[in-house]
């Protein structure tokens, strides 16, 4: 059973996978409160699906990048659950779990986290059946550049598509497609489907080595 | 708040929705499992997001068609919790459902859902912005037929893929897409969204009126 938590950005969300069926799901209050909600929201999940912590064999977090607090509280309790369970922890890049919700679509899918200060952080990946593939590496970048990197085509989604609406509706070209608004905020569903496939490919990571995805602005 | 009974197909859930967002979803077991873990279900679901039944304000259930006995439980429990709540109460076909799962896509959507002898419920639907719209009315057909009522191009979903697998590999045409397998069941989250747009609009339903959406097979 996979407990997969996301705490990456202001929409936090836990899982609970049994093989390849999400038991339960359950969306986390605003970064701000995670200190306090997180663990309980654990166990509130454990108890909705009646499981115990102890049936947990396997972990996922969403690595960000994404919200500096939100990311280092959801790493800390992973690696703190996983040492003490003895179990697997993977990590998931938070923008490819926002890729990953958005099925059957052959154009490139660029993922839009917001960075603060106008800045985004910027994935542009492809969907490849059950899952994508990155079609460039992350960026940092000034709202303003956007146009010159996106595509001709493209659906977006993210985070970032809220938080910077109103200048990204007046800079991007309206050929872009804009992901439903319930797609934009990562699904911690998602993540564990991701987590599964990586785990069972072997991609584990040491508990206390792992480290938030930051990225340094471009130059 | 709004609470959603999905129970149509083999894979139940339930979802809970506080404006326009999920707060929690949980899945069911079986649809045999369903007479002995709905209730406890939903307490589940709200115990979860820290929520009392009292605060639940409005109710969506999926209308089928779908699994008999499934869909009867559901629409018994929905109307009962309705009734006794004194809230409004929502049906959504379980065919848009399942549609309304698949976003950003140009090309129809059919949805399939077995129907028991080798026979399926179709809908055909296009996406349109956060909501779907019916191309042709629900037929009940047999699988054999279906070559001959699909779009030349369209997206597949729905639990008919899985349960008619070797058949519709068999007789469908290569160019048919199929949905990925975690969107082909109805989420109770995906409900809630649909219902909510439909109270919105004020399109309740009279609990005792309430019916399952069955078909005589097409002659």
């Amino acid at each position: 059973m996979l407990l997969a938590l996301d705490t990456s950005t202001a929409k936090g969300s836990l899982a609970l996978m049994q093989d390849d069926r999400v038991l339960a799901e359950l969306a986390l209050d605003a970064p701000g409160a995670y200190l306090q909600h997180l663990l309980p929201g654990v166990e509130s999940l454990l108890a909705a699906a009646g499981r115990r912590l102890e049936e947990v064999t396997a972990m996922a977090v969403s690595q960000g990048p994404g919200n500096f607090t939100g990311l280092r509280l959801g790493l800390a309790t992973a690696q703190g659950l996983a040492w003490a369970l003895g179990c697997p922890l993977t990590a998931v890049s938070t923008l490819e779990i926002l890729a990953a919700q958005i099925p059957c679509q052959p154009d490139p899918i660029a993922v839009l986290v917001d960075a603060k200060r106008q800045e985004v952080y910027l994935g542009l990946f492809r969907r490849r059946e059950s899952e994508v593939e990155v079609l460039a590496a992350v960026e940092r970048l000034p709202v303003t550049q956007l146009p010159r990197r996106l595509p001709g085509s493209a659906v977006l989604t993210g985070p970032a598509l809220e938080v910077e609406e109103l200048l990204l509706r007046e800079i991007l070209p309206p050929g872009l497609s804009w992901a439903p608004s319930e797609l934009r905020y990562p699904q911690a569903a998602t993540l564990a489907r991701l987590g599964r496939l990586r785990l069972q490919r072997g991609l584990t990571i040491v508990p206390h080595l792992l480290q938030p995805a930051y990225l340094r602005p471009a130059l």
